[in-house]
């Protein structure tokens, strides 16, 4: 049994504002046995770091032949230019060249300018590239077309600056990134940055306690774990942590570490 | 033709939030060919009766193949048990075992633990089972898989309290429930306790006119009748009745019943 | 190979509230085959103009075989009749009879009344015809059945009163008629309407630039440009055009237009 083509959604248009819709539409045109996932179309609008955020924490859960289309993209119709990505585990993204990809674009990436031509005809509108470019891009690839067909090698994509944790003798320091549905607060510290027992925690300067799950937490306490998506998070037990800290980025969040193995 | 398989998602988790994404991941990665309906992701964070009133007013609608995910689980990671159920009609249904599932919990339901295994590997986070144990829980039934293969039987699953309207000489006594995405409250009296024809309706002590369907009401006008659910809602045309009692939950509903058979 | 039936659905039921998913319950248990997009259940309530414009975005970008079941449907269970509608281009469509279906209403369409019978059993509820009449209705129409089966044609559909631009010497006056997710304001001017280059282009009052695309504006600047489904939007690049003229309906623009051909 061949798996039937499979391509996923990450958007800031709004689920409900009908173009999802219109890029579906397109795409069952060109593939009527395509499977088609949203991940979301609730990025916050123009937010390329939320929208790369959630493409590292969703995109590898798919299976490797999905396709994911992804457009946040405030210069859409400038001379941003629009990108094919296939990073080192052969997983295959289209999006604008603005750094929503940035995750996908580490060492061993191979990246290629969408260029128009017969694969990819002139976009129809100077403002929705998501339906006219990237989602002929995307049912190209996903019917198992080559990367190389929609255009040129592209060395210089733009990437974001990365937020990462920064290691300060036994602290941990990094930062508030986005907010889930919940209000739990993703942070820019990795599980990889946890070289030891955490022996305790702050964020915004208020002490938060570190546990394993939210339901050990007490009602309203501040708690610090590491979340499904293997980055520390912030959270109260049935409440949300961005209404506790008053914000969902920039908060700053401090980690002390115990030594290698030793107990928390 | 075999029917595809079926799932269906019903959690508090947020459309928008890449969780559900997360989780329709893992399901095409163990079922290629299954079909995925969203029943909702906009459940009010942890509120396990709106859950459960949702899935009582939507599973029954589904194929009897399907298989219902449902997750709003305050309690995950912690020693809360998972429930594999197949309801007397055979309807199948996996979430956490914290009444959530109460709808399908009567008489004659089989009620499984899931337990981590072959089949089931341990979660690979503390607060995501979503992902990590439900879904390949429900990927396993709707392929076919045998309830029993997932956990031993188990006899005390948690309920909710469940409400239910009160029948006093010839007057029902109920409350409002949940809210629709209109406005509509749908309430704990049920169209079987309808034994005669309604003379009267109050809702939080003001008059409410009981109407067949919502267009027979006049502006701002407060209407009861009996909603697509099998329920009597409160309703207002073309607006909201929520905000014209102020309230989602547990506002008294009186309904005074004529004579069975009797003339309104 | 045969495409799969396809039904797209466009309502104001809010996608959370379990009513898409009662309306896709019954088409699948009816097709199992089925695919099934969402257009929008975002429908601002109510709102039949919205709806119209939205099917009217949406739907010519779907393939030909597609069937449009919408629903906005403030006379649910009244005396307003229900539609199967067959535009000249082929486009099957259903939904009550109450204007919502106005872009596919023009000369050639063909209109039936859906009467109840064996095809389409008298719906189980008063308030709930998406489910009850038209999923059925458009479960006939994508499995291949015929219009004719329906019900009998119907010559004087309702139909919206249409917002256009009107012309005036050199000057093209429309409204702002919906906001997109980003509050993009969707006028009634049309780009057919620009029979000349835009020299001047001005909003609620105030002036707008006429620019190809969003990113071409400065911070903050009011900008007027021809949207993704052809009609002139008002917009602010990331921002909110309906925010900053705080409106998203009624608002006057004014286009003024240079002789055909003549530079802008």
């Amino acid at each position: 049994m061949t798996r039937p083509p499979l391509v996923t959604l990450t958007t800031d248009f709004g689920a409900g504002s009908g173009y999802p819709a219109q890029v579906k539409a397109v795409l069952l045109s060109a593939l009527p046995e395509a499977r088609i996932v949203d991940v979301s179309h609730e990025v916050p609008a123009f937010d390329l770091l939320a929208g790369a955020l959630l493409l590292e924490a969703c995109v590898p859960w798919f299976p490797r032949e999905a396709v994911h289309l992804a457009v946040v993209d405030p210069g859409v119709g400038t001379v941003r230019r629009a990108l094919c990505v296939v990073d080192p585990e052969g997983r295959r993204l289209v999006g604008p060249d603005n750094g929503l990809l940035t995750p996908f674009l580490g060492p061993g990436a191979a990246v290629r300018e969408l260029v128009t031509g017969p694969l990819l005809p002139a976009p129809r509108s100077a403002t929705f590239h998501g339906r006219d470019l990237f989602a002929p891009a995307a049912a190209h690839l996903a019917r198992g077309g080559a990367p190389e067909a929609l255009g040129p090698e592209l060395r210089d994509p733009v990437r974001l600056p990365w937020p990462a944790a920064v290691r300060a003798g036994d602290e941990l320091r990094g930062e508030a990134l986005r907010a889930d549905g919940f209000g739990n607060l993703v942070t820019s510290i990795r599980v990889a940055d946890l070289t030891g027992p955490v022996t305790a925690a702050f964020a915004g300067g208020r002490p938060a306690r570190f546990v394993r799950t939210f339901g050990e937490g007490a009602p309203g306490e501040l708690l610090a774990l590491v979340g499904s998506g293997g980055r520390v998070e912030l959270a109260v037990r049935e409440g949300s942590a961005a209404a506790a800290l008053g914000a969902t980025r920039g908060i700053p969040v401090r980690l002390l570490l115990g030594p290698p193995g030793g107990a928390c």
